[in-house]
């Protein structure tokens, strides 16, 4: 399987609305010309019209451990799958869930034929949540966290021992790398350490040009 | 100003997708051959799709009290409003909010010039709501609540009690009758009481015929 | 009724276990030898030895809107009132709760006796709660909150119109000034500008000397 | 290791205040005259009084992944440890906890030297828990929850599948059995089915005779 990006709209307005729209199609626009594997994922209000005019897959930021029926406010899944969904983040770390939440959504997910990501926020987590047995652990390694240090310049190890510790627990489970991403060469050295992919953010939508820095960071490996 | 009704779409599967897009339709129609104020009130991954296909007020059935940026997984009351909403219910039985947060929402809709609907549980309640200054609440008055008993039934103190509450603490406050109400008579005698209209869901939405079902509760008024 | 020094242990360690045992011996020491009143409100695992301990009245920092049974890990009302507890703060800004559940707390504290304060972060939220009927409402202005100014620094009205707010909804409710307060002066001020009390914590809990920064704080009333 | 019987108080009144003392008195007892490990586990306002009446474990229903500081109304790890806990569930299913809330306290807790057991509701939940180190995890086979099949007449594969999947991830976690346990002979078939003890509550705290009952879950084993 190709690597992938995951790039995270969060609620940044540079990425809601008709913002979210065209990056959206910028990031289509670039894996069709690079072949590189792009997810999006919008807010919830954004998803429907974004699934409308692109090719890529677009994920959930995160839906919610309840039935049909009586929830008012809340996100189901089978809403999200039918605006067009592929896909949730699970527990991302501005959004925790409870345990049982984050198994019985990966289990709802999976009946959906849809893909989840658990985030994690260090090894015993990450091994804890692939005992739960999702597509994705996205690791995001507490020393590259609000440290400034990039996955290439950082110990090898601190990425290495994730990635094997999930493969340790449940070998099925791929990893992504969801801290320390901002360049191509973070990417390139994230794949060589072993993860199938990174999550990232703000480089990317925060940037003056968010096509080159698109680009640039999946150049690293396509 | 013309009563109101308000259609919770809530997370029913009857009012979820497609068949969101097909019943805020009938909504649509019915407002527009009877010259009633309906508004709906889908799943927030559905609402920018039923925006674009009717002419009739599309509300969120909530919004988080999050700002623009690192909010994953949330429902910014700015994303909302892009997506073609105009206003949202608060309070939601099935979504209670902390106190400060409705105060803060009621706020940041005005300031989007959205309309806030707050959900209230009882007389006490309602008049604290009412100190907030939302546009409406919605009283749902316990005697009225899964008891079966219809407003046009009841005593007519308990719609009265809660209206004279609410008007004395703020009386540019409107009310909304949120339960005991199924046909056009209840929505009749709502108004009669005072509200200024009517928050309902599974009447319409469980109904045989959603549209018939929506034109003999219209029919009470208009 | 005398001015009321409401002095919150939150979860220092100053004001933790033998510390806030000790702590409130100093409180129940001063009130005895100035006449003052002086509520303490230490963390849950240190109520009842408190409660053993001193004269003065112990309140809980917060209570569960939970009924007797299955409820592992909540805290019952009924469990706080039986190990003493003659009060308790709801609302803290360090705890807010839902809307629907402060209501149903000072209904259930009211039926075991036990006083209500509800803490509030500007005039609506203040006023809202004052709907509710506790019997305190524990005001923060935001222009005294972070700010290092202290009540009887800033401008009156910032004070005087939490209170007639407060008063105009619902004048059985008294007003305690939970921020801007530190010393002697602070109190009088507040006290002159129509509370009737202070709630306070870090500016007792953190002094050098406890026992000399109450007797400070203290007597700029009594 | 002697098997263990974890008794949860919940938030019955029959073992609220008084009645808490007096049931952990029995306990005590009992544990003196058997030989029984007993571990009782009331309501944090109760905690106190009781370690000072009894010479068992105490434990905590809960604790709070917070910090000493301005926590107001939450419940400190170090204080429910100065209180004389020596131990805390987590995630029960009353009280479910966010993932790397359990994580961060399992570590704040055998940095204070105090014991965790961790509630799961299935296989897979299970060993998630495990990984993340815990001193237990009590589990609670769906097929024995609500259904008044006690352990002693269930397929020996629901208990036995639990422990093998617990073990296998991590063997220093000891498993408890936290459904379908009421009298000795279940106690006993938990044993043989490798749990190293039990977690009840209603089963005795709710029955005519709480000693007897007891001494009756007690011998089956010792």
């Amino acid at each position: 399987m190709k690597p992938t990006v995951v790039l995270n709209f969060k609620t940044y307005l540079e990425s809601t609305g008709v913002n979210a729209v065209k990056l959206a199609g910028i990031c289509d626009e670039v894996a069709k010309d690079t072949g590189a594997n792009i997810v999006v994922v919008p807010q919830l209000a954004d998803l429907h019209r974004i699934v409308k005019e692109v090719n890529i897959p677009v994920y959930a930021q995160s839906v919610d451990n309840v039935k049909p029926g009586s929830c008012t406010g809340h996100v189901l899944p089978e809403a999200v799958k039918e605006a067009g969904a592929c896909g949730s983040l699970l527990n991302h770390s501005e959004c925790r869930l409870k345990l049982a939440d984050i198994d019985a959504l990966i289990g709802k997910l999976r009946e959906l034929k849809m893909t989840s990501i658990v985030c994690t926020n260090n090894v015993a987590v990450s091994m804890a949540a692939s005992a739960l047995n999702p597509d994705f652990v996205a690791v995001e390694p507490p020393e590259l966290i609000g440290s400034g240090i990039s996955v290439s310049k950082a110990q090898p190890e601190i990425v290495t021992g994730s990635v094997d510790a999930v493969k340790k627990v449940n070998k099925n489970v791929r990893v992504l790398c969801g801290a320390g991403i901002s360049t191509g060469e973070d990417f390139k050295k994230a794949v060589e350490l072993g993860t199938e992919g990174v999550l990232l953010a703000s480089g990317i939508i925060k940037a003056k040009d968010q096509k080159a820095a698109l680009l640039d960071l999946v150049k690293g490996v396509y």
